[in-house]
Protein backbone atom coordinates (compact mmCIF):
# COMPACT_ATOMS: atom_id res chain seq x y z
CA UNK A 1 0.00 0.00 0.00
CA UNK A 2 1.18 3.95 -0.48
CA UNK A 3 -0.08 5.14 2.72
CA UNK A 4 -0.99 3.32 6.10
CA UNK A 5 -4.65 3.57 7.68
CA UNK A 6 -3.19 4.28 10.43
CA UNK A 7 -1.18 7.59 9.20
CA UNK A 8 -4.66 8.34 7.62
CA UNK A 9 -6.72 8.47 11.17
CA UNK A 10 -4.17 10.58 12.51
CA UNK A 11 -4.94 13.28 9.93
CA UNK A 12 -8.35 12.86 9.91
CA UNK A 13 -8.05 13.34 13.46
CA UNK A 14 -5.83 16.41 13.90
CA UNK A 15 -8.30 17.85 11.17
CA UNK A 16 -11.39 17.34 13.21
CA UNK A 17 -9.51 18.62 16.18
CA UNK A 18 -9.85 22.16 14.75
CA UNK A 19 -13.33 21.89 12.62
CA UNK A 20 -15.64 20.09 14.76
CA UNK A 21 -15.29 22.64 17.61
CA UNK A 22 -16.13 25.67 15.12
CA UNK A 23 -18.80 23.41 13.52
CA UNK A 24 -22.13 24.78 14.43
CA UNK A 25 -20.81 27.75 16.33
CA UNK A 26 -24.18 30.01 16.08
CA UNK A 27 -24.30 33.74 16.33
CA UNK A 28 -20.59 34.44 15.26
CA UNK A 29 -20.71 32.52 12.06
CA UNK A 30 -19.99 34.96 8.81
CA UNK A 31 -20.20 34.13 5.07
CA UNK A 32 -16.66 33.37 4.43
CA UNK A 33 -17.66 34.78 0.73
CA UNK A 34 -18.28 38.46 2.45
CA UNK A 35 -14.89 38.96 4.18
CA UNK A 36 -13.56 38.75 7.55
CA UNK A 37 -12.26 36.38 9.75
CA UNK A 38 -14.68 34.09 11.11
CA UNK A 39 -15.07 30.68 12.72
CA UNK A 40 -15.06 28.49 8.57
CA UNK A 41 -12.23 30.69 8.32
CA UNK A 42 -10.08 29.86 11.28
CA UNK A 43 -11.15 26.29 11.08
CA UNK A 44 -10.05 26.14 7.30
CA UNK A 45 -6.46 27.80 8.10
CA UNK A 46 -6.07 25.80 11.60
CA UNK A 47 -6.81 22.36 10.18
CA UNK A 48 -4.46 22.95 7.30
CA UNK A 49 -1.61 23.34 9.85
CA UNK A 50 -2.63 20.83 12.00
CA UNK A 51 -2.31 18.45 8.30
CA UNK A 52 1.04 19.85 7.11
CA UNK A 53 2.31 19.88 10.14
CA UNK A 54 2.08 15.96 10.42
CA UNK A 55 2.66 15.41 6.48
CA UNK A 56 6.01 17.28 7.09
CA UNK A 57 7.06 15.49 10.44
CA UNK A 58 6.70 12.18 8.45
CA UNK A 59 7.45 12.96 5.04
CA UNK A 60 9.84 15.95 5.10
CA UNK A 61 10.70 15.83 1.72
CA UNK A 62 7.48 15.52 -0.31
CA UNK A 63 5.50 18.23 -1.67
CA UNK A 64 2.32 19.68 -0.32
CA UNK A 65 -0.19 21.75 -1.99
CA UNK A 66 -3.00 23.29 0.48
CA UNK A 67 -6.29 25.66 -0.18
CA UNK A 68 -5.11 28.15 2.99
CA UNK A 69 -1.40 28.16 3.07
CA UNK A 70 0.09 27.51 -0.54
CA UNK A 71 2.02 25.24 -1.67
CA UNK A 72 5.93 23.83 -0.85
CA UNK A 73 8.55 21.87 -2.60
CA UNK A 74 6.11 20.65 -5.40
CA UNK A 75 9.73 19.28 -7.49
CA UNK A 76 9.27 16.50 -5.33
CA UNK A 77 7.76 13.34 -7.18
CA UNK A 78 5.63 13.14 -4.06
CA UNK A 79 3.09 15.93 -3.35
CA UNK A 80 0.33 16.12 -0.85
CA UNK A 81 -3.26 18.21 -1.94
CA UNK A 82 -5.15 19.71 0.90
CA UNK A 83 -8.76 21.16 1.70
CA UNK A 84 -9.63 21.42 5.30
CA UNK A 85 -13.22 22.41 4.65
CA UNK A 86 -14.32 21.09 1.31
CA UNK A 87 -18.39 22.37 1.40
CA UNK A 88 -17.78 25.59 3.22
CA UNK A 89 -21.84 26.12 2.32
CA UNK A 90 -22.49 23.15 4.55
CA UNK A 91 -20.50 24.15 7.06
CA UNK A 92 -22.17 27.81 7.77
CA UNK A 93 -25.51 26.34 7.05
CA UNK A 94 -25.02 23.17 9.80
CA UNK A 95 -25.26 20.48 7.46
CA UNK A 96 -23.02 17.19 8.13
CA UNK A 97 -22.11 16.75 4.65
CA UNK A 98 -18.63 18.99 4.19
CA UNK A 99 -15.70 16.71 4.52
CA UNK A 100 -11.93 17.20 5.00
CA UNK A 101 -9.86 16.00 2.11
CA UNK A 102 -6.14 15.12 1.53
CA UNK A 103 -4.59 12.97 -1.12
CA UNK A 104 -1.39 11.71 -2.25
CA UNK A 105 -0.09 12.97 -6.05
CA UNK A 106 3.02 10.36 -7.19
CA UNK A 107 4.22 11.71 -10.26
CA UNK A 108 1.12 13.75 -10.79
CA UNK A 109 -1.34 10.66 -10.32
CA UNK A 110 -3.19 10.80 -7.22
CA UNK A 111 -2.58 6.77 -5.70
CA UNK A 112 -4.00 7.53 -2.32
CA UNK A 113 -6.54 10.10 -0.43
CA UNK A 114 -8.86 10.06 2.65
CA UNK A 115 -12.39 12.08 2.92
CA UNK A 116 -13.20 12.54 6.58
CA UNK A 117 -16.28 13.84 8.41
CA UNK A 118 -15.90 14.75 11.82
CA UNK A 119 -19.43 15.05 12.71
CA UNK A 120 -21.21 11.82 11.36
CA UNK A 121 -17.22 9.82 12.30
CA UNK A 122 -16.97 8.84 8.82
CA UNK A 123 -13.36 7.90 7.53
CA UNK A 124 -13.46 7.57 3.66
CA UNK A 125 -9.87 6.39 2.51
CA UNK A 126 -7.76 4.82 -0.59
CA UNK A 127 -4.26 3.48 0.45
CA UNK A 128 -3.29 1.97 -3.11
CA UNK A 129 -4.65 -1.24 -2.34
CA UNK A 130 -8.11 -0.54 -2.61
CA UNK A 131 -10.97 1.66 -1.01
CA UNK A 132 -12.48 1.87 2.50
CA UNK A 133 -14.85 2.89 5.28
CA UNK A 134 -14.66 3.12 8.74
CA UNK A 135 -17.40 4.87 10.53
CA UNK A 136 -21.12 4.43 12.22
CA UNK A 137 -21.98 0.31 10.81
CA UNK A 138 -18.45 -0.45 10.81
CA UNK A 139 -15.19 -0.77 8.87
CA UNK A 140 -16.23 -2.06 5.72
CA UNK A 141 -14.84 -1.69 1.68
CA UNK A 142 -16.16 0.59 -0.44
CA UNK A 143 -17.66 -1.03 -3.86
CA UNK A 144 -19.34 1.19 -6.40
CA UNK A 145 -22.70 0.17 -8.00
CA UNK A 146 -22.74 -1.46 -11.18
CA UNK A 147 -25.33 0.85 -12.84
CA UNK A 148 -25.09 0.75 -16.23
CA UNK A 149 -28.29 2.84 -17.70
CA UNK A 150 -28.82 6.94 -17.33
CA UNK A 151 -32.47 5.51 -16.58
CA UNK A 152 -31.51 3.75 -13.74
CA UNK A 153 -28.57 6.39 -12.47
CA UNK A 154 -28.72 8.83 -9.40
CA UNK A 155 -26.68 11.83 -9.86
CA UNK A 156 -25.45 14.33 -8.33
CA UNK A 157 -23.80 18.28 -8.90
CA UNK A 158 -23.47 21.34 -6.82
CA UNK A 159 -25.88 23.33 -8.46
CA UNK A 160 -26.84 23.96 -11.97
CA UNK A 161 -26.01 27.35 -12.28
CA UNK A 162 -22.95 26.50 -12.05
CA UNK A 163 -22.82 25.46 -15.84
CA UNK A 164 -23.02 28.49 -18.11
CA UNK A 165 -24.57 28.71 -21.88
CA UNK A 166 -24.68 25.95 -23.86
CA UNK A 167 -23.06 23.57 -21.40
CA UNK A 168 -26.29 23.95 -19.30
CA UNK A 169 -28.13 22.96 -21.71
CA UNK A 170 -26.54 19.78 -22.00
CA UNK A 171 -26.94 19.45 -18.19
CA UNK A 172 -30.05 20.03 -18.87
CA UNK A 173 -30.87 17.05 -20.73
CA UNK A 174 -28.76 15.06 -19.38
CA UNK A 175 -30.89 15.55 -15.43
CA UNK A 176 -33.74 14.31 -18.11
CA UNK A 177 -32.05 11.04 -18.74
CA UNK A 178 -31.23 10.36 -15.02
CA UNK A 179 -33.32 8.50 -12.70
CA UNK A 180 -32.99 10.98 -10.17
CA UNK A 181 -30.92 14.55 -10.13
CA UNK A 182 -29.70 15.92 -6.55
CA UNK A 183 -27.91 19.32 -5.63
CA UNK A 184 -25.70 20.80 -3.04
CA UNK A 185 -23.60 17.92 -1.46
CA UNK A 186 -19.51 18.92 -2.82
CA UNK A 187 -17.05 15.98 -1.50
CA UNK A 188 -19.84 13.79 0.23
CA UNK A 189 -21.37 12.67 -2.92
CA UNK A 190 -18.13 12.11 -4.59
CA UNK A 191 -17.67 9.48 -1.31
CA UNK A 192 -21.19 8.27 -1.79
CA UNK A 193 -20.21 6.83 -5.74
CA UNK A 194 -17.59 4.91 -3.87
CA UNK A 195 -19.76 3.76 -1.57
CA UNK A 196 -22.39 2.50 -4.20
CA UNK A 197 -24.81 4.48 -3.21
CA UNK A 198 -24.69 7.32 -6.22
CA UNK A 199 -24.19 6.82 -9.53
CA UNK A 200 -22.59 10.11 -10.91
CA UNK A 201 -21.52 13.64 -9.81
CA UNK A 202 -20.71 16.19 -12.01
CA UNK A 203 -19.26 19.40 -11.47
CA UNK A 204 -17.96 22.01 -13.44
CA UNK A 205 -14.12 24.30 -12.07
CA UNK A 206 -12.84 22.04 -9.89
CA UNK A 207 -9.60 22.90 -8.73
CA UNK A 208 -6.99 20.17 -7.32
CA UNK A 209 -7.30 20.26 -4.03
CA UNK A 210 -11.58 20.08 -4.70
CA UNK A 211 -10.80 16.37 -6.43
CA UNK A 212 -7.12 14.88 -5.86
CA UNK A 213 -8.22 12.88 -2.78
CA UNK A 214 -11.52 11.96 -3.89
CA UNK A 215 -9.80 10.39 -7.37
CA UNK A 216 -8.39 7.55 -5.36
CA UNK A 217 -11.10 6.76 -3.13
CA UNK A 218 -13.21 6.24 -6.48
CA UNK A 219 -11.10 4.69 -8.58
CA UNK A 220 -10.10 2.17 -5.84
CA UNK A 221 -13.61 1.35 -5.42
CA UNK A 222 -14.10 0.09 -9.08
CA UNK A 223 -15.16 3.87 -10.35
CA UNK A 224 -13.96 6.48 -13.59
CA UNK A 225 -12.92 10.31 -12.45
CA UNK A 226 -11.95 12.47 -15.51
CA UNK A 227 -12.38 15.93 -17.10
CA UNK A 228 -15.60 15.85 -19.47
CA UNK A 229 -12.76 15.75 -22.32
CA UNK A 230 -11.66 12.30 -20.69
CA UNK A 231 -8.39 13.36 -19.51
CA UNK A 232 -7.03 12.85 -15.90
CA UNK A 233 -9.12 14.80 -13.25
CA UNK A 234 -5.60 15.78 -11.02
CA UNK A 235 -5.80 19.72 -12.34
CA UNK A 236 -9.23 19.95 -11.87
CA UNK A 237 -11.65 21.78 -14.27
CA UNK A 238 -15.11 20.32 -15.31
CA UNK A 239 -15.10 17.24 -13.93
CA UNK A 240 -17.29 13.81 -14.32
CA UNK A 241 -16.83 10.61 -11.42
CA UNK A 242 -18.88 7.37 -12.66
CA UNK A 243 -19.54 4.50 -11.21
CA UNK A 244 -19.10 2.28 -14.56
CA UNK A 245 -17.56 2.60 -17.89
CA UNK A 246 -21.12 2.82 -19.15
CA UNK A 247 -22.37 5.45 -17.12
CA UNK A 248 -19.46 7.57 -18.05
CA UNK A 249 -19.55 7.15 -21.56
CA UNK A 250 -23.43 7.96 -21.77
CA UNK A 251 -22.97 11.10 -19.51
CA UNK A 252 -20.22 12.51 -21.54
CA UNK A 253 -21.80 11.85 -24.93
CA UNK A 254 -24.34 14.25 -23.71
CA UNK A 255 -22.33 16.55 -21.77
CA UNK A 256 -20.09 16.92 -24.86
CA UNK A 257 -22.92 17.43 -27.54
CA UNK B 1 -45.37 21.11 28.74
CA UNK B 2 -47.84 18.80 26.03
CA UNK B 3 -45.04 15.65 25.75
CA UNK B 4 -42.61 14.87 27.90
CA UNK B 5 -38.90 14.25 26.34
CA UNK B 6 -38.62 10.25 27.25
CA UNK B 7 -41.44 9.79 25.09
CA UNK B 8 -40.35 11.87 22.43
CA UNK B 9 -36.64 9.71 22.67
CA UNK B 10 -38.72 6.33 22.72
CA UNK B 11 -40.11 7.50 19.32
CA UNK B 12 -36.80 8.28 18.02
CA UNK B 13 -35.66 4.81 19.38
CA UNK B 14 -38.05 2.44 17.46
CA UNK B 15 -38.11 4.49 14.62
CA UNK B 16 -34.49 4.11 14.26
CA UNK B 17 -35.08 0.65 15.16
CA UNK B 18 -36.19 0.19 11.63
CA UNK B 19 -34.61 2.56 9.39
CA UNK B 20 -31.30 2.73 10.78
CA UNK B 21 -30.58 -0.99 9.56
CA UNK B 22 -31.93 -0.04 6.10
CA UNK B 23 -30.00 2.75 5.49
CA UNK B 24 -26.74 2.54 2.94
CA UNK B 25 -27.69 -1.30 2.04
CA UNK B 26 -26.10 -1.34 -1.24
CA UNK B 27 -26.65 -3.66 -4.21
CA UNK B 28 -30.77 -4.37 -3.32
CA UNK B 29 -31.98 -0.57 -3.20
CA UNK B 30 -34.19 0.53 -5.66
CA UNK B 31 -36.29 3.91 -6.57
CA UNK B 32 -39.41 4.30 -4.21
CA UNK B 33 -40.47 6.50 -7.27
CA UNK B 34 -40.46 4.22 -9.60
CA UNK B 35 -42.75 1.48 -7.80
CA UNK B 36 -41.65 -2.10 -6.83
CA UNK B 37 -40.72 -3.05 -2.77
CA UNK B 38 -37.62 -2.07 -1.75
CA UNK B 39 -35.54 -1.24 1.54
CA UNK B 40 -36.79 2.42 1.61
CA UNK B 41 -40.57 1.54 1.47
CA UNK B 42 -39.72 -1.36 3.99
CA UNK B 43 -38.20 1.27 6.47
CA UNK B 44 -41.08 4.00 5.76
CA UNK B 45 -43.63 1.08 6.73
CA UNK B 46 -42.22 -0.42 9.38
CA UNK B 47 -41.02 2.76 11.43
CA UNK B 48 -44.40 4.06 10.67
CA UNK B 49 -45.94 0.40 12.30
CA UNK B 50 -43.42 1.04 15.25
CA UNK B 51 -44.49 4.74 16.62
CA UNK B 52 -48.23 4.31 16.09
CA UNK B 53 -47.82 1.20 18.54
CA UNK B 54 -46.44 3.35 21.17
CA UNK B 55 -48.87 6.56 20.09
CA UNK B 56 -51.77 3.88 20.29
CA UNK B 57 -50.41 2.26 23.84
CA UNK B 58 -49.81 5.68 25.54
CA UNK B 59 -52.53 7.78 23.98
CA UNK B 60 -54.89 5.36 22.97
CA UNK B 61 -57.72 7.81 22.31
CA UNK B 62 -55.47 10.12 19.91
CA UNK B 63 -56.23 10.73 16.31
CA UNK B 64 -52.99 9.52 14.03
CA UNK B 65 -52.73 11.03 10.42
CA UNK B 66 -49.99 8.62 9.24
CA UNK B 67 -47.68 9.15 5.35
CA UNK B 68 -47.83 5.17 4.92
CA UNK B 69 -50.96 3.69 6.93
CA UNK B 70 -53.31 6.26 6.24
CA UNK B 71 -55.34 7.89 9.38
CA UNK B 72 -57.53 6.72 12.45
CA UNK B 73 -59.53 8.72 14.98
CA UNK B 74 -59.54 12.31 13.53
CA UNK B 75 -62.71 13.31 15.31
CA UNK B 76 -60.35 13.70 18.35
CA UNK B 77 -59.12 16.95 19.52
CA UNK B 78 -55.45 15.62 19.81
CA UNK B 79 -53.79 13.86 16.56
CA UNK B 80 -50.41 12.84 15.84
CA UNK B 81 -49.08 13.48 12.49
CA UNK B 82 -46.38 10.79 10.92
CA UNK B 83 -43.87 10.69 8.26
CA UNK B 84 -41.36 7.95 9.00
CA UNK B 85 -38.91 9.14 6.68
CA UNK B 86 -38.48 12.81 5.14
CA UNK B 87 -36.33 12.58 2.96
CA UNK B 88 -36.60 9.85 0.96
CA UNK B 89 -33.84 10.70 -1.73
CA UNK B 90 -31.36 11.49 0.78
CA UNK B 91 -31.96 8.16 2.16
CA UNK B 92 -31.40 6.26 -1.01
CA UNK B 93 -28.36 8.42 -1.97
CA UNK B 94 -26.95 7.90 1.53
CA UNK B 95 -27.32 11.22 2.38
CA UNK B 96 -27.67 11.84 6.47
CA UNK B 97 -30.18 14.31 6.08
CA UNK B 98 -33.17 12.75 6.24
CA UNK B 99 -35.20 12.47 9.50
CA UNK B 100 -38.19 10.80 10.70
CA UNK B 101 -41.17 13.49 11.60
CA UNK B 102 -43.67 12.63 14.73
CA UNK B 103 -45.94 16.02 15.38
CA UNK B 104 -48.77 16.34 18.04
CA UNK B 105 -51.78 18.61 16.82
CA UNK B 106 -54.59 19.93 19.59
CA UNK B 107 -57.65 22.11 17.60
CA UNK B 108 -55.55 21.92 14.79
CA UNK B 109 -52.68 23.67 16.22
CA UNK B 110 -49.55 21.84 16.23
CA UNK B 111 -48.15 22.34 19.78
CA UNK B 112 -45.22 19.59 19.60
CA UNK B 113 -43.08 17.48 16.83
CA UNK B 114 -39.96 15.72 17.24
CA UNK B 115 -37.10 15.51 13.90
CA UNK B 116 -34.88 12.59 14.09
CA UNK B 117 -31.80 11.82 12.51
CA UNK B 118 -30.00 8.50 13.40
CA UNK B 119 -27.31 7.93 11.48
CA UNK B 120 -25.70 11.13 12.83
CA UNK B 121 -27.76 10.35 16.56
CA UNK B 122 -29.74 13.79 16.53
CA UNK B 123 -33.22 14.57 18.11
CA UNK B 124 -34.50 18.02 17.36
CA UNK B 125 -37.83 17.81 19.82
CA UNK B 126 -40.41 20.63 21.15
CA UNK B 127 -42.42 19.85 23.57
CA UNK B 128 -44.59 23.06 24.23
CA UNK B 129 -42.40 24.45 26.78
CA UNK B 130 -39.53 25.37 24.15
CA UNK B 131 -37.43 23.67 21.50
CA UNK B 132 -34.08 21.03 22.91
CA UNK B 133 -31.95 19.31 21.02
CA UNK B 134 -29.89 16.11 21.97
CA UNK B 135 -26.78 14.64 19.80
CA UNK B 136 -23.25 15.14 19.34
CA UNK B 137 -21.69 18.18 21.17
CA UNK B 138 -24.73 17.43 24.05
CA UNK B 139 -28.02 18.67 24.75
CA UNK B 140 -29.22 22.30 24.06
CA UNK B 141 -31.88 24.67 23.88
CA UNK B 142 -32.52 25.34 20.09
CA UNK B 143 -33.03 29.62 19.44
CA UNK B 144 -33.03 30.88 15.73
CA UNK B 145 -30.20 33.41 14.85
CA UNK B 146 -31.88 37.29 14.76
CA UNK B 147 -30.91 37.60 10.98
CA UNK B 148 -33.48 40.40 9.69
CA UNK B 149 -31.93 41.48 6.22
CA UNK B 150 -32.01 39.31 3.22
CA UNK B 151 -28.66 40.16 2.14
CA UNK B 152 -27.61 38.40 5.25
CA UNK B 153 -29.69 35.35 5.11
CA UNK B 154 -28.98 31.88 4.11
CA UNK B 155 -32.45 30.40 2.22
CA UNK B 156 -32.87 26.59 1.54
CA UNK B 157 -35.30 25.05 -0.98
CA UNK B 158 -35.87 21.45 -2.28
CA UNK B 159 -35.24 22.66 -5.38
CA UNK B 160 -36.30 25.60 -7.83
CA UNK B 161 -37.94 23.45 -10.28
CA UNK B 162 -40.36 23.11 -7.75
CA UNK B 163 -41.87 26.53 -8.34
CA UNK B 164 -43.68 27.06 -11.58
CA UNK B 165 -44.48 29.94 -14.19
CA UNK B 166 -44.66 33.48 -12.24
CA UNK B 167 -43.81 31.65 -8.94
CA UNK B 168 -40.70 30.43 -10.28
CA UNK B 169 -39.83 34.05 -11.56
CA UNK B 170 -40.42 35.30 -8.19
CA UNK B 171 -38.45 32.57 -6.46
CA UNK B 172 -35.90 33.33 -8.72
CA UNK B 173 -35.49 36.52 -7.82
CA UNK B 174 -35.74 36.17 -4.08
CA UNK B 175 -32.67 33.94 -4.75
CA UNK B 176 -30.89 36.77 -5.80
CA UNK B 177 -31.80 38.96 -2.81
CA UNK B 178 -30.06 36.47 0.02
CA UNK B 179 -26.71 35.87 0.75
CA UNK B 180 -26.43 32.31 0.27
CA UNK B 181 -29.42 29.62 -1.52
CA UNK B 182 -28.71 26.06 -1.09
CA UNK B 183 -31.12 22.72 -2.43
CA UNK B 184 -32.24 19.92 -1.37
CA UNK B 185 -32.02 18.98 2.27
CA UNK B 186 -35.81 18.61 3.13
CA UNK B 187 -36.73 18.15 6.96
CA UNK B 188 -33.02 18.97 7.90
CA UNK B 189 -33.06 22.03 6.37
CA UNK B 190 -36.03 23.54 8.78
CA UNK B 191 -34.56 21.68 11.55
CA UNK B 192 -31.37 24.24 10.90
CA UNK B 193 -33.87 27.46 11.24
CA UNK B 194 -34.51 26.04 15.07
CA UNK B 195 -30.78 25.30 15.29
CA UNK B 196 -29.58 29.05 14.09
CA UNK B 197 -28.27 27.64 11.35
CA UNK B 198 -30.03 28.63 8.52
CA UNK B 199 -32.59 31.85 8.11
CA UNK B 200 -35.39 31.02 5.53
CA UNK B 201 -36.53 27.76 4.05
CA UNK B 202 -39.39 28.05 1.41
CA UNK B 203 -40.92 24.96 0.14
CA UNK B 204 -44.10 24.28 -2.19
CA UNK B 205 -46.49 21.96 -2.07
CA UNK B 206 -45.82 20.24 1.29
CA UNK B 207 -48.23 17.56 2.96
CA UNK B 208 -49.06 17.94 6.38
CA UNK B 209 -46.81 15.31 7.33
CA UNK B 210 -44.17 17.15 5.93
CA UNK B 211 -44.36 19.83 8.22
CA UNK B 212 -46.25 19.69 10.94
CA UNK B 213 -43.62 18.24 13.40
CA UNK B 214 -41.34 20.87 11.95
CA UNK B 215 -43.68 23.88 13.03
CA UNK B 216 -43.20 24.03 16.39
CA UNK B 217 -39.98 22.81 16.12
CA UNK B 218 -39.14 26.70 14.79
CA UNK B 219 -41.99 28.12 16.84
CA UNK B 220 -40.90 27.47 19.88
CA UNK B 221 -37.49 28.13 18.91
CA UNK B 222 -38.53 31.69 18.19
CA UNK B 223 -39.31 31.25 14.51
CA UNK B 224 -42.32 31.81 12.22
CA UNK B 225 -43.65 29.23 9.73
CA UNK B 226 -46.67 30.06 7.77
CA UNK B 227 -48.15 29.15 4.07
CA UNK B 228 -47.05 31.57 1.30
CA UNK B 229 -50.43 33.55 2.16
CA UNK B 230 -49.21 34.05 5.28
CA UNK B 231 -52.00 31.63 6.96
CA UNK B 232 -51.16 28.20 9.55
CA UNK B 233 -49.09 25.67 7.83
CA UNK B 234 -50.47 22.76 9.77
CA UNK B 235 -52.52 21.92 6.28
CA UNK B 236 -49.46 22.29 4.15
CA UNK B 237 -49.19 23.37 1.03
CA UNK B 238 -46.79 26.18 -0.23
CA UNK B 239 -44.97 26.62 3.11
CA UNK B 240 -41.82 29.14 4.58
CA UNK B 241 -40.03 29.35 7.77
CA UNK B 242 -38.03 32.17 8.74
CA UNK B 243 -35.95 33.18 11.91
CA UNK B 244 -38.01 36.56 12.40
CA UNK B 245 -40.87 38.33 11.70
CA UNK B 246 -38.39 40.62 8.71
CA UNK B 247 -37.07 37.99 7.49
CA UNK B 248 -40.65 36.51 7.06
CA UNK B 249 -42.33 39.80 5.97
CA UNK B 250 -39.38 40.52 3.14
CA UNK B 251 -39.54 37.12 1.87
CA UNK B 252 -43.33 36.73 1.28
CA UNK B 253 -43.58 40.28 -0.18
CA UNK B 254 -41.45 39.01 -2.84
CA UNK B 255 -43.24 35.64 -3.20
CA UNK B 256 -46.33 37.24 -3.49
CA UNK B 257 -45.46 39.40 -6.15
Amino acid sequence: MMVDAEFMRRIASAAAAETLPRFRRQGTVANKLAGGFDPVTEADQEAERAIRALINAEFPDHGILGEEHGSENLGNSHVWVIDPIDGTRAFISGLPVWGTLVGLTVDGDAVAGLMSQPFTGELFYADGDGSHYEGPGGPRTLAVRKTTALADATMFTTTPALFKGEMRKRYDHLETQVQLARYGTDCYAFAMVAAGQVDIVVDPGLKPYDIVALIPIIEQAGGIVTTFEGGPAENGGDIIAAATPELHAAALKILRG
